[in-house]
């Protein structure tokens, strides 16, 4: 494990409350091994994430995926030792990847048109680079490009990436603008790539990829600060047909239309000593016209440091939502760095003037709210949307309409599964969608039509084609030798299915949450007393015979095992405790889960985790069992889970690049750290209850949107103090582990006497 | 040569004016050999242009060009025994191609997804027909598909394709829908192809191309008008990549979305003897949810025959704008299939809300004029525009509008060149937009910017990168060993300068007009006078030394050689007498031409026009010496003109599927047609003289766009009497052959006494 480079400065106080949150942002945390986050420039959910890539790794050779490209999920691994140059799109965290647009690489000597490899940079335009001399802070990346002895600093507003590049004397400076470059690349994944130079410092564009994002156009506008002298590309797609017109031309040299399937392009400069070019390149999911629209309006000037000082503002009063006080520097780099990570995975996808491209591939206004993109719902619904609930109301119900937008759009009249930029790609399992509606309904989230969220829900849930749902709906469950995953799926839907009877109820449809409270019971029909857990069934009823608790492949489950799924019942906890067989024997179930040994061989084929993840056979590296420590409340002995979660907090989050034990999936991992941090969790969205645990932070003010201040304030707390005594809400003794969403809403303080003794 | 299956019936009248026009069209003129057109529906200047494609022959092999794809510029060939389905984008008459998009083909029996080829169509979807089931009329097709015992009607609005099918009982009737199908097609030409079911009725879905429209989308939504049991489709461009999260689905079965480089769909119904399907097929250049609304606004209902009445209508109206008594049934036939292939070439590209695709790839919306596309200057600037100035003005003026704002959008800040559905394809050579707005400026057309023409016009003629200009402005020629074709390209520059000159000059911009007309006398520069020919300068100014006046290739020439093309300085006739050595020995070098024998060797290298094309070299099939014939107004036996201009009336253009002697050229061939049949010809379009020559009717009336009507009438007209004697325009004997673009708009008679004899 490598400790981290850049520390920020603990100038804050125990004792005292943070008041710059945004310096102890570490945005290197997560960009080594399985974290999968990526260093660069972006602003609070901003549509422009600008950053380095080091490597440009095919998804696929010779049609055959290539598993090394797995790491390449954010474009960035801090043990690489060159950079690509810097592209303007990135998912946070995800597992599988797409994106990694627009690669602008500044150069000098001879020009170079392909990247080169990272066993021979010098091949390429690629360069070496040296963690020394890196920065990165939210909003701003800066880097050496050892090479070429230029210094790169990236900054950005919401639509506007801006480069400024510190060039030495050279006759031969160059910009490239590679075109072909993308993330999860494979040769075919480019469809078309498009640009015009406009006048000697303006270019616009467009590229067109396949892929993840099936049928997916990323357009921008970049303008210059200093002329350039000459430009030209190179096709890396083979000669073009229909060439006879264009030989009227050369067109690969100073001919300001250019046109292929895989393009990269250059910009050539005389530069002197230390002088600055700043690059400014803005992004529009609509057209070239709405990019230029956006440099218009977000970004008209060229004064890189106002850039950078006004996206660190931003962060400062994003961040700002939750002041803590911590009990080290390490937690407060945790923490903020878990909450800037909250506020990256989903992203605006809407121009300036309200136009975005829908999932039906038209051009829509969003009328009254702005559009986002990039939702990973299978991770994100368990505890990042609650917590957007709490302090991101605004956008969640944005987030929302954006999804209802997506129904609307959508030929298959179903809410998004996991989409990005106008695709769904159907990513994961289950309609969590409706949890994120669910959750906002019951916790009184305005601003989107709760009738249609309803009607949404019910719909997509009975699309007789998706994903085994048929199957689901006469049978109750889904058959394993129907839809693989079976067990995960049946249990998903069940929770789901609970949610949609849930906003049935919140808004007094009785035929719906009668229909879908009977769903959400279908859970039970996967129980198999004799071995104790949910075990997949075949089409006639029989439980499939081969069966390994502790296998998460082929065994009906999908990133979790037998024993982690078995407790995927968020929803009816204490029916889940029944079905086990009662208090004593499912609390036995959750101390055998976080202690025994799960040998390698479970382990080693799953890719999205690291070792560091695990507890006995917990696996905190991925989703399904995120809720699972907050179970012991429905034990008698609730310190249990107090200690696994100050455990989890404490060591599978470090403030290091390596920190993160598994993907931050958009900020899921994250969001469950600022949930913990601060002693609650959302075991199940869709219900206005949490789950109390045992806070780190040793105080907290939760700075709500309706003016309401929450604070959580903490007695002895301590490293070693990890047990929770006694908790009083306003003054008031709290005589179950549990609060309400009202109860923060209202503004108050809770009070967490901490002890080194279970209680 | 085969003579016409299907004759217009001769129901009128030597000795009286037709009173329906469309009645005496015959679409299938043209459609053998070397015409290019389609005999398909279509109305007048329509976004729609359906008609059967005969063969799917690939632009190229291994990346070789091959030559056979030249024969289905339309789609059709007259000579074919199979069509493979009906396709709704259609160029008219041109000489290289593209288009072709959204084939619909109706089957039953065993589904197949391909075509098939000529030689063995049981093989693919492809049906045999048969001429006798044919028949073709304006805003009409119809045809029986042998194989499947269906007959196929289309009918077309301005946006909206219909087609009737009538099946035969059977349970396994198909209609395919192939996205893969185009004109010019070759391997790697689709870029992208989109599918949405929308519901069991309705698709909608884009086809995107490279090619000679090198960036391309045909936007569609199609509306049948029985629901179809089931739906599917087949990839033709290898499995897909990220194919893990459709494992969900059986994507290839009533899955209602499907993307891919390549895809051919199917739609199942049972049908009852003689059931007929109507299919309505709504294009778009900009979204389906434009496609949509132009169906919903053009195609509301399922009546086809009341859209073929309709279609008719409007075609009744545009063809009575000139209505002619003519000496004989064929003669009637011409004009009136001349004048429709006028009204086809050039077509409406907007949707019915003003929205369009620009050729800088972004959506805009014509405010205050229609927007048009499939601009052919190089041919069409010479008669047909001038002919759209008499009867046309309307649109002419939108089409200029049109241009204008292609210039703005274009990033050479060029006019259009050969552009067609939002690109520039750069086919042929000059700049003659400037002719079309010159043309209309002294001729007064309204409703354009005639500044801004000017503007756009100067800026075009000096781009410097483009086909030898920069050479020409700096040397006054374009040297042949910098560009090829130079003589065409300077002689075509001078004559375009000569037109900015004109409209400099009527709006009184001095400047201008003094640094054109300087440019305009370019050609001076490669008159070569020891071989009395227009011939190819090097760079160092010295002539060329190898040169045959007979070759088209290679020579400095491109469609014409040094015999034709010598005489193209139409804007300064006299001059070019002059430089000839005066009039007697101008005259005889047009006699020779006319005469002389053109061995076949010259001519077995041209691809595009027939051996029945030829006079002497004088060649009818190209448009460089369109203009010939009438200079012999400019010697003292204008007679010899007229001789020849009845004689390629009579000869070149026949009411045959094999009629005419070139490709049509978006309607050139046909315009001259038009005018030289009313005895009049616009040499240098940009002034306002028509040359006289000898007219074919009996008697035609113009009916102007200001209300009045200008009539052509003759004394003694008959076959053999082709020699003018006399003229009189409103009573008054005329002095000289010519007449002005204002004798006609005022209105007024025009009598031509005709003799058999030289006058």
């Amino acid at each position: 494990m490598n400790l981290l480079i850049v520390l920020a400065a603990f100038t804050a106080l125990q004792g005292g409350i943070v008041k710059s949150p945004a310096k102890y942002v570490n945005p290197f945390i997560g960009t080594e091994k399985m974290g999968h986050t990526y260093p660069g420039a972006t602003t609070p959910f901003g549509m422009v994430q600008l950053s380095p890539d080091t490597d440009t790794i095919s998804y696929s050779i010779n049609g055959v995926y290539n598993k090394d490209v797995y790491k390449y999920c954010a474009g960035y691994q801090y043990n690489d030792s060159t950079i690509v140059g810097f592209s303007h799109t990135h998912f946070s965290g995800t597992g599988h990847s797409d994106l990694g647009d627009i690669l602008i690489m500044p150069t000098t000597g001879k020009l170079r048109l392909n990247p080169g490899t990272s066993h021979n940079h010098k091949d390429g335009f690629r360069s070496l680079f040296n963690h020394k001399t890196e920065k990165a802070e939210p909003g701003y990346y800066s880097v050496i490009l050892n090479d070429y002895d230029i210094r790169a600093e990236l900054t950005a507003t919401t639509r506007v990436g801006i480069h400024k590049y510190t060039f030495p004397k050279s006759d031969e400076s160059h910009i490239i603008l590679d075109l072909v470059h993308g993330i999860y690349n494979y040769p075919g994944k480019n469809i078309w790539t498009h640009l015009r130079v406009e006048n000697d410092s303006t270019i616009t564009g467009y590229r067109q990829t396949n892929g993840w994002g099936r049928t997916r156009t990323q357009y921008f506008a970049i303008k210059f600060s200093k002329p350039f002298n000459n430009y030209g590309y190179k096709s890396f797609s083979g000669e073009q047909i229909y060439k006879g017109f264009w030989r009227k031309f050369n067109q690969e040299k100073n001919f300001p239309e250019m046109a292929a399937p895989q393009l990269r392009a250059f910009f050539d400069f005389k530069t002197n000593s230390d002088e600055e070019i700043v690059v400014k390149v803005a992004l529009s999911p609509v057209s070239t016209r709405n990019a230029l629209l956006n440099m218009e309006q977000e970004a008209p000037h060229s004064d890189f440091s106002r850039y950078k000082n006004e996206a660190f503002s931003l962060w400062e009063k994003e961040l700002g939502k939750i002041e803590i006080e911590a009990l080290n520097e390490e937690d407060l780099t945790n923490f903020y760095t878990s909450l800037y990570h909250s506020f990256i995975g989903t992203t605006v996808y809407m121009d300036v003037n309200g136009e975005y491209k829908g999932v039906d591939q038209n051009i829509h206004k969003a009328i009254g709210f702005t559009n986002y993109t990039t939702l990973s719902l299978w991770d994100t619904y368990r505890a990042l949307h609650p917590l957007f609930n709490i302090i991101q109301q605004k956008r969640n119900s944005d987030i929302i309409n954006s999804m209802l937008a997506h129904y609307d759009q959508s030929v298959h009249k179903m809410l998004p599964v996991w989409s990005h930029h106008a695709n769904e790609n159907w990513c994961m399992i289950g309609y969590h969608s409706v949890s994120l509606l669910a959750d906002a309904m019951v916790k009184n989230i305005k601003g989107f039509d709760y009738e249609k969220a309803l009607k949404a829900s019910v719909t997509t849930a009975k699309n007789r084609y998706y994903d085994g749902l048929k199957e689901y709906i006469a049978k109750g469950f889904v058959p394993e030798d129907k839809s693989g995953n079976s067990v995960s799926k049946t249990l998903e839907y069940a929770y789901d299915d609970w949610a949609i009877a849930m906003m049935a109820e919140r808004i007094g449809n009785v035929q719906v949450f009668n229909e879908f409270i009977i769903r959400s019971i279908n859970y039970r029909n996967l129980f198999d007393k004799e071995s104790g857990f949910m075990r997949p069934k075949l089409s006639d009823g029989s439980f499939k015979k081969e069966f390994d608790p502790l296998d998460t492949h082929g065994q009906g489950f999908i990133e979790g095992n037998a024993w982690n799924y078995s407790l995927y019942v968020p929803h009816h906890t204490y029916d889940l405790v029944k079905l086990m067989g009662g208090k004593k024997k499912f609390e036995n179930y959750l101390d055998t889960l976080f202690t025994m040994h799960l040998p390698d061989r479970y382990f080693e084929n799953t890719e999205d985790i690291t070792r560091e993840g695990i507890m006995g056979s917990y696996v905190h590296g991925n989703e399904p069992s995120h809720h699972i420590a907050y179970l012991y409340n429905i034990t008698d002995n609730s310190w249990k889970g107090q200690k696994h979660i100050r455990n989890i907090l404490e060591t599978k989050y470090k403030a290091q690049t390596d920190g993160l034990s598994g993907n931050d999936d958009c900020g899921q991992m994250s969001a469950w750290y600022i949930f913990s941090s601060l002693g609650f969790y959302p075991v199940a969205p869709g219900s206005t209850t949490y789950y109390l645990g045992s806070p780190l932070v040793i105080s907290a003010t939760i700075n709500l949107e309706n003016g309401n201040t929450f604070e959580i304030k903490t007695k002895n707390q301590s490293v070693n103090n990890i047990y929770v005594k006694r908790v009083t809400l306003n003054g008031e003794k709290l005589i179950s582990p549990y609060i309400s969403h009202s109860d923060i809403m209202s503004g108050g303080v809770i009070m967490f006497e901490m002890s080194d003794k279970p209680h």
